[in-house]
């Protein structure tokens, strides 16, 4: 066995007693900001991992997280949020238990009867796209936060993509790069009447608008499509915006795909990209966004920041009442050639 | 609390005494096969979920298998391995922890650490691409099984896809729909002296070779390419097939990202797919193969499948010595509408 540093040793280190120690690693409500603060810094200035062995048999946390997702496997490049929480998750010397639902409530409740045998001190809820959800069964009590999702009545802690900052600054490089007839081949919502309005959809919208206006770019609405995401659809967008009377010079899609499409579309009409159309797209999946010619310039979707938000607030709010806050991260433009 | 399944109507249900069932429960390896069965069949019948918290007490089993990645990050399509384990897992009450080391042998080190603390019954190890791996120090004695990558000296149990069957299954379907010039646009390697071969490169040209042998069409050299899997060297490989004095009727791209630039380069020849150049790709990515215009006809990565055959083998070997043997699955045809 290595040698293993003892509690006492985290208390001489952070200057507190041994109960207090205690106290922190096992999740006790009872300690000052201030000691849990000096604390948890003693245990990573001596990288302290404590036994959960130990820990558990003596009634204490877990050290566990309960990750459930909803469809990671349709829409892959969101695992990143799984990345995220757990990089913040080690950091704090818990490990994550992940179970991906593919959608089936059964499967999704009977994730929670099992985090809950197991003890664990939160849950981080992600789903694959930005959208309203309803949570499993079973949660009451248990810590959870929401990632890349929220609920109608934003009673539970959430993080999620800022949709307007992302369709803002995509319209802005557009702006920047000289362009003042800028397309929009927007998502398109099956059941606008049915399904509350998806953020993506109608929070780039108004960013795509709102930048338009703070350049004294007049709004045309025949520059601003929706797109039932067919190949077909984004191919057949992509020629109504350039059949117009005055086509545009850039197009903004709402997802990498859609651009891919675009730029076939482009590429028949005999138009260059960036040289007679540029082109950017939306989400920043690496295999879509690095493989195309020209390479293509997108918004990043923040998985990965949204992961790590998640596990961060379960934890700086243990043993204490989270507060339902709804925190928005930005998109940032990843520049390449498509501009 | 709900009504829970005890260990004694399981014996019933088994026809064998409670010890049996015990020893069973606690991956004791004095238990024979038949009883073995038995008993997981009659956990199955009754939905049985032993109380982990009972198990941990009494020294039993964890009911905890570690699942340890490379880099899901980069290969996100890859996730689907996480995915088939799961399934597995969660069919024998069991549950994954999973850690992305994200290349990081440090990370991958802390992660084997982590995961004997929580005393996992053993460990699924996947690579994102085929390939030969080093596993992190300290699995010693922990039961592991590679998925999608192998050792080099087949110590370890492994599965990986059948190169040479994705290969040959590619080239059979373009010869089916009546292709005798068929173009190879393979992957390629930047250090063939330095690295160990990979097996996707030989084994898919070794299938390609002998499906057009088995069809009596000669090999022909010049329609077996190798591109560095740039956007531009796939294209510029695409251009360089049809530029032969006998071009290519049919591409077999070595992956989706090849068949992506091998469209726009035909798109800018004037060609159309697949009435003029008939295109196959491989990996089976949803947002490439279904997004692309004709949708792509490609070769499956059984990623799923080997994270199901990975669980269920270290399950099957529980209190056993392991057969270090490897196990290649099928690469499936996904016919679309590019053939």
């Amino acid at each position: 066995m290595e040698t293993r540093v003892t509690i006492k040793e985290i208390a001489r280190h952070a200057g507190v007693g041994t109960t207090t120690v205690s106290r922190v690693l096992n999740n006790h409500p009872y300690v000052s900001d201030d000691k849990r603060r000096r604390v948890e810094e003693a245990i990573a200035a001596l990288h302290y991992r404590p036994s959960q062995t130990a820990r558990h048999l003596r009634g204490g946390s877990s050290g566990l997280l309960g990750f459930l997702t909803d469809d990671v496997a349709t829409t892959p490049y969101a695992v990143d949020i799984i990345r995220g929480a757990q990089d913040v998750a080690w950091a704090h010397h818990m490990v994550l238990l992940v179970a991906d639902s593919g959608g089936n409530t059964h499967f999704a409740e009977a994730a929670v009867d099992v985090f809950r045998e197991r003890a664990v001190e939160g849950i981080v809820y992600a789903a694959m796209y930005h959208r309203p959800v309803q949570l499993p069964a079973g949660l009451d009590g248990l810590p959870t936060v929401l990632a890349n999702c929220f609920l109608e009545d934003r009673s539970a802690p959430s993080v999620v993509p800022d949709e307007f900052d992302g369709g803002y600054h995509a319209t802005t490089a557009a702006i920047n790069a000289g362009h003042q007839r800028i397309g929009f081949i927007n998502l398109w919502e099956e059941n606008k009447a049915a399904t509350p309005p998806f953020p993506a959809i109608y929070g780039r919208l108004r960013g795509y608008r709102q930048a338009l206006q703070d350049h004294d770019i007049p709004y045309d609405g025949s520059l601003a499509h929706f797109s039932n995401q067919t190949p077909q659809s984004n191919y057949r967008h992509t020629q109504e915006l350039m059949a117009l009377p005055q086509p545009p010079t850039a197009i903004f899609c709402g997802n990498d795909k859609i651009a891919m499409n675009c730029y076939s579309a482009l590429a028949e009409l005999g138009l260059r990209v960036p040289q007679d159309v540029a082109v950017i797209g939306y989400d920043n999946i690496a295999h879509i966004a690095e493989g195309l010619l020209p390479t293509l310039t997108t918004m990043q979707l923040p998985h990965y920041e949204m992961g790590k938000w998640a596990v961060q607030y379960l934890i700086e709010n243990r043993g204490r009442t989270m507060e339902p806050l709804q925190v928005a991260l930005p998109c940032p433009l990843v520049a390449r050639e498509s501009v």
